[in-house]
């Protein structure tokens, strides 16, 4: 089981069924029942879903007995991202190495005065 | 099990030493033993961890039978910051309100014409 947040978090992350409730809940508060309703389980799958997202700091559930409505809160997805965010360098710095080479093979052929037309012409 | 990619994804990340395995291997490629090295766990714990990284598509490691070296891939972290990207709008959304908000302080504290000021001077 993981002990710290950040943990927490991507291993609540780490199931489509969660990560498809915290989209519905994306879009607003809802009740467990209209939750469930899209997912093919049972109840009890749903709640232990929302408890582990609940644990994890995901989501809030209000504090009606009947509706306990449940509710998004970001700053644990914030935090993930914030991790992720550090990560992003790596692959915006490949980017920029494939942006530079593809700029490199383009003035070689510009310094070449169009040798790949000429020969397409003389394949033809 | 989480059986797809971004589930294994996220499940990997849900460990503090895979992160900082992971961000050990940010830095560049290296072996396991040098790997392991900060780290006050077992040489098959590490191992362990590794193979959860690899099975996720997080790292990749080289062929040479004796070094091995361990190599980061960001093409699955990549994915994992896609998802969570879809979600920075709500709490982009929540820090453009609250900015609204202190707008609007603003704006009703200089139409009351510097009372504040006042007071703090009255009580000094």
């Amino acid at each position: 089981m993981p002990t710290d947040r950040l943990s927490a978090t991507f291993a609540a992350l780490s199931d489509p069924t969660r990560r498809a409730i915290l989209a519905r809940l994306a879009l607003g508060e809802t009740s467990v029942s209209e939750l469930a309703e899209p997912f093919d389980i049972s109840m009890p799958a749903v709640s232990k879903h929302l408890k582990v997202l609940e644990r994890a700091g995901l989501i809030t559930r209000g504090r009606d007995a009947q509706m306990r409505p449940c509710k998004i809160e970001v700053n644990a997805l914030k935090e993930a991202d914030s991790w992720l965010e550090e990560y992003r360098r790596l692959w915006e710095q490949r980017l920029d190495r494939l942006e530079d080479y593809l700029q490199t093979l383009q003035a070689e052929e510009a310094s070449k005065g169009k040798p790949k037309k000429e020969k397409n012409r003389g394949r033809k």
